[in-house]
């Protein structure tokens, strides 16, 4: 299977992110993709391949035009306000309020995000760009007759919708391969987002389309980040009424416990729609010893995650998304591959 | 004038606001109450008086059962499960999500919340149920035939919507004080409010509603806190059409570049409006050297404005809001109340 992968992912090194009422350094960093690579390097994944450029026109079949330049310029309005650390949000456009942007960076960064832990950086915009095309390149691959291909995309994207970042999310990397594989020719895409965390950013940006189905496994958002989206009757809208399937799980939910079971019911629904590709939103923090999440799979588990998506008979993109546990995240995430791989 | 205050303001005593992308001491202290009440004792504004408790009925014509709830137990949900530093929020029902309440506290923190610089803290609850005594007791005095009285509130109210907290604010003591004074026979109360932020919260809560006058005039959200509301085009809805008026200034406004002018329009608006009684939210953080703030008073702008509201002729209550230059904050207090006793 080859690997796609940029360096350009270390430019976001953001410093703080707000998390359990404290400024920590985020637990999305660099160390995250060099362990990841290290991983699958050892494990003899495949080929490492450096990515093309992505086209502002791709990104833009996902993201709106002036979300995609309040990303670009962010950094320097922030610097201009108030120097040169990491850019949060003081405030958001929650229930009560009505939605225009306003001028002001901070009340910009408001309105484009939905979480006090996602910084923008110097570099942010340098390394959402190429993760997106960490992304866009496993689909030409893929649409060049690639069975597999694994996208080691960081940032990660799941969380990010058509105009809003958040959950270290910036640009919807499975999105824009979504598109990039349409724009090749597929016709049927299906997404399975396995991260720990619903991927909220990517149910919305298709919640309306017949066109692409995406498919959910992830701890229930009565308990768990993002909290306001992720519910099992959020079955999609208009055209896209029943393109959109979710499985909340509980806290402490193990392999044998409802995760294989809710990875099999998500794998039958894909296999109805009946699709054309796939593509994996990978997420590896569903590890017990993850420091932010609360399920139970262990490194074990790991190979038949990929043997079930083997099992689905379908061209096949994996993008990265998260895993925070950074010691054992490069073993499961290759775990993951090689089951694939060997099944 | 008589004041009313209460000594339990001290017992919210947050650690902690995500301002400017870090992590501070809230500019919203104790010492703010305290300078008040001094320079209003110096200036022989009239006698201090403690608060009569409030009922939670009286709260419960303003705020939700279930937000009130949530205040008095969110300290112990968040110490149970993160310990017992002060109480953020990390992400918010913003765009793109459902609003349905989480069973987790970050989850029902961001729910209740819209911004991430308001710390509940062990205190939080017996601090805003005083402030709202404070005001609740003020227009009881009103009731009872005094011409003007100062509720010597903190925390301030102004931000916080039936169930939305934010902005240093969880009960809106304004609404609170116009709904006490609606149960002892006034019918047609206004509210002016000169904060410098706008008072999103009590513009919401009386938005569809005709028999309550709203008007505030405040820096233009398109540059400032709290962003997603306070434009001149809402004017009320349903029943309240008509019923709110906003009053947007640009940073920089001083006293002849725009504010008296404002101001008499926003009472022109009130007397057109026939009301029997008048609360004022007053903030001081209009005045040029307050630290989060871009209006350009001065000191002796601060009688003008009391000189102003005294020529509405109405029974008047003073509603405390914010105003953040610490050294210069009761000195300016006091003016106002100086130049409404005066004129």
């Amino acid at each position: 299977m080859k690997i796609v992968f940029s360096q350009d992912h270390k430019f976001q090194d953001g410093k703080s992110e707000l998390i359990d009422g404290q400024i920590q350094p985020p637990v999305e960093k660099p160390a995250r993709a060099e362990q990841i690579l290290s991983a699958v390097t050892e494990a003899r994944i495949g080929e490492v391949l450096a990515p093309a450029p992505v086209d502002r026109a791709l990104l833009q079949t996902v993201h709106t035009p002036a979300y995609l330049d309040f990303l670009e310029t962010a950094w320097d309005e922030w610097v201009a306000a108030h120097g040169d650390w990491d850019a949060l949000p003081l405030d958001w456009p929650a229930r009560t309020f009505t939605h225009r942007v306003p001028e002001a960076i901070d009340g910009k960064m408001g309105y484009y995000s939905f979480d006090a832990g996602t910084p923008i950086t110097s570099g942010t915009w340098r390394a959402v760009t190429a993760s997106a095309s960490v992304a866009a390149t496993g689909a030409t691959l893929v649409a060049d007759g690639e069975r597999a291909v694994f996208s080691l995309c960081r940032p990660p994207g799941h969380h990010a919708a058509a105009d809003v970042y958040g959950g270290y999310c910036f640009i919807n990397n499975a999105a824009v391969a979504v598109e990039a594989l349409r724009a090749r020719g597929f016709s049927r895409p299906a997404i399975i987002d396995v991260d720990y965390h619903h991927g909220n950013g990517t149910q919305a940006i298709f919640y309306g389309r017949g066109d692409v189905f995406f498919a959910s496994i992830h701890a229930d958002p009565r308990q768990e980040f993002p909290y306001f989206l992720g519910y099992a009757d959020e079955t999609g809208d208009g055209a896209g009424e029943g393109a959109n399937a979710n499985f909340p799980l509980r806290w402490g939910t193990g392999w044998k416990s409802g995760y294989e079971e809710a990875l099999e019911a998500a794998l039958d629904r894909i296999a109805a729609y009946g699709p054309d590709v796939l593509v994996v939103s990978l997420g590896a923090d569903t590890y017990h010893e993850d420091p932010i999440s609360q399920f139970t799979l262990d490194t074990d588990d790991f190979p038949r995650i990929g043997e079930h998506l083997k099992r689905a008979g379908l061209p096949t993109l994996f993008v990265m998304e998260g895993g925070y546990a950074i010691d054992a995240l490069g073993r499961n995430v290759a775990n993951v591959l090689s089951g694939f791989e060997g099944a």
